[in-house]
């Protein structure tokens, strides 16, 4: 008997998560998955009832969790509260304390939603690239870091870019290897395109290297491109659909991943999986906590509800009942349910749905 | 008797400056300004020259002149050689050298290539922001930085984000003063948003801490808001026309400036400026040396001859030749010219013209 640990956090994440609950309930039932839920805190909620962003029981029931579903954390309320405790430090230590190193972002454009979009229809329909982002190094996480005085008087803040060899390889083979599946789905041939801004930085010289001796020793049925991150910024407007798995540091993916995902126009509707060594991950919307619209019921739950998919296929391989969810969400939105994020007011026979509505819907 | 260097670059370089060149020298005439022109080596043709990007004849004359008109450098052919002699080493250098901390790029949206941009007419019509951003300082020249071997045996790749308060201090009044002059002569309120990833990295959270005091302290008619690099990079695709003046360090503003330019489309048409504490500047287009259009008389000369416009604004205080400059290059747009970065082959009317057509037409 699996265990999922649902961590809703703050702003919109409990009302995102009692909707993927719900399908997370049905589909447990339905395909009789044997799963077991249980909830804790994490983010501000749990910095006001234990004065730390992720308190200690919330780890420990995650490391014993078999995957973890994370709702959002952050907001205003908590700004201005000492570093150390602040909501995404809840986050970062989470991603961190579980290994959870290989962070999957999908871009993908849902064709009933191609309206939603700033960019030309014809620039990204059809859309689908997926962003693999290290998620527990970089300049995340090195040290030395911090704010000092200087002799002269005046402060100074530094943080540290660092990779290692075995982190780069680590993190390159999880890209090729969904290449490779991706490919073969697809029927196409498999390609990944490397990050970085090695005409500048050493860490992403070593970075690209890497790769390169990789692909080569180990993956030459992929090929590999390589691109300096500001071009990369903009290859994504120019034409997205160059790309097909991107792999990258924690800052550009952090950077890049929200671009591609603003390329879609439907941000409320793309998933992430972030995974350890061994499979196991955390699950959660690329969206955040959204405090503004939060207690509204008028958030879009569809990511949240599309993380569980992800989560029964990467860590409980459940690829029937994951799909049943993805066929439900699409259904959904042919049936022309739109919470108010993804509504193109210039289309006819669209319904406005609450987040409760859509999540109840599918 | 004022003083510019020109320094050609590699790829494209000096097809483009060519141009520039006719056009300043068709200035200084009709406006009887006065300047003389002289040329040097930067990039990858001043390592073929003398083995360095940047040779010691260069820094002295570019110390010498009034302002450094620049093309564009690196190509492939200089890829393989030790990091300390590309190309864009020799561009690093002239930056940090001639103090040129403050980088002005502007991403405006001709209304005449409104078509020539992925993104939708009615989210870019009328775009104007101004990116600034900070150029001799961050990760770019921050130390300790490299590659050692570690204990284990595997290799370390690092690099250090820094910033003083001075430095950010120096780059803020530059936002904050440019606020406020294009708020008086657009005769709307001036304001500036500030981008930084202040909840994960400590040295940007002391630069917003840092543009906050500022702001408080002598900019109190501006209004300051701060974005983190990740929401920011995704607010450019869904509404750019929400900024005015952005500021940020010299890695975001990297990404940040080059994906606003690829929103209007016509990253050939942009210029940049990077200015010193006196005012003294070095002038480039916004596109790099592409190589694989060099010699084709195809590329687009106009970023560069809009670049001389800046030069004669910013440097010489003559606005008026500048604005004939900006003047000729928006006629010759209406005339229906263009290079083929920026032909809309779905409009009827326009008129191809290669680099050297479009140079002499302006
Ligand atoms: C909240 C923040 C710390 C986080 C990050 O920068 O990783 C977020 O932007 C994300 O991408 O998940
Ligand atoms: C060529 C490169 C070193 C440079 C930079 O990263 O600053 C370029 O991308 C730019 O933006 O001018």
């Amino acid at each position: 008997m699996a265990t999922i640990l649902t961590l809703a956090g703050d702003g919109i994440g409990p009302e995102i998560m009692t909707q993927a609950i719900d399908v997370l309930n049905a589909v447990n039932d339905k395909f009789a998955l044997g799963l077991t839920l249980e909830s804790g805190l994490i983010g501000g909620v749990a910095v006001d009832a234990t004065g730390e962003p992720l308190p200690e029981e919330t780890l420990q029931r995650a490391r014993a969790a078999d995957a973890v579903l994370l709702g959002a954390v952050g907001g205003p309320k908590w700004d201005g509260i000492e570093r150390s405790k602040r909501p995404e430090r809840g986050l970062l230590k989470i991603r961190s304390e579980l290994g959870l190193f290989a962070n999957l972002r999908v871009a993908k454009l849902y064709p009933q939603l191609v309206n939603a979009s700033s960019i030309k229809p014809e620039i990204i329909s059809g859309l689908d690239l997926l962003i693999v982002r290290e998620l527990t190094g970089g300049i995340y996480f090195g040290e030395p870091r911090g704010i000092r005085t200087l002799e002269n008087g005046e402060q100074q803040g530094y943080n540290t870019m660092v990779y290692s060899t075995s982190e780069i390889n680590r993190i390159g083979k999880v890209a090729f290897e969904l290449a490779q599946t991706r490919a073969q789905a697809a029927g196409t041939s498999a390609k990944v395109c490397s990050i970085d801004k090695a005409n500048v930085l050493e860490v992403t010289e070593l970075w690209k290297q890497t790769m390169i001796e990789l692909q080569q020793a180990q993956y030459s049925d992929v090929a590999l491109s390589h691109m300096y991150a500001d071009n990369a910024c903009m290859q994504l407007i120019k034409d997205p659909k160059q790309f097909d798995v991107m792999v990258t540091g924690n800052l550009f993916g952090d950077i890049l991943s929200d671009e591609a995902a603003m390329l879609t126009g439907s941000i409320g509707m793309l998933p992430s999986a972030s995974l350890d060594e061994a499979g196991k991950g955390m699950y959660e919307p690329c969206h955040g906590s959204a405090p503004d619209i939060a207690g509204q019921d008028i958030a879009n739950p569809l990511a949240t509800i599309l993380s569980v998919a992800m989560m029964l296929r990467y860590t409980f391989k459940q690829e029937v009942a994951a799909q049943a969810i993805e066929q439900a969400v699409s259904e959904v939105l042919d049936d022309g349910l739109r919470t108010v994020d993804i509504l193109d007011r210039s289309e006819t026979g669209l319904i406005q749905v609450g987040c409760q509505q859509m999540g109840q819907a599918v």
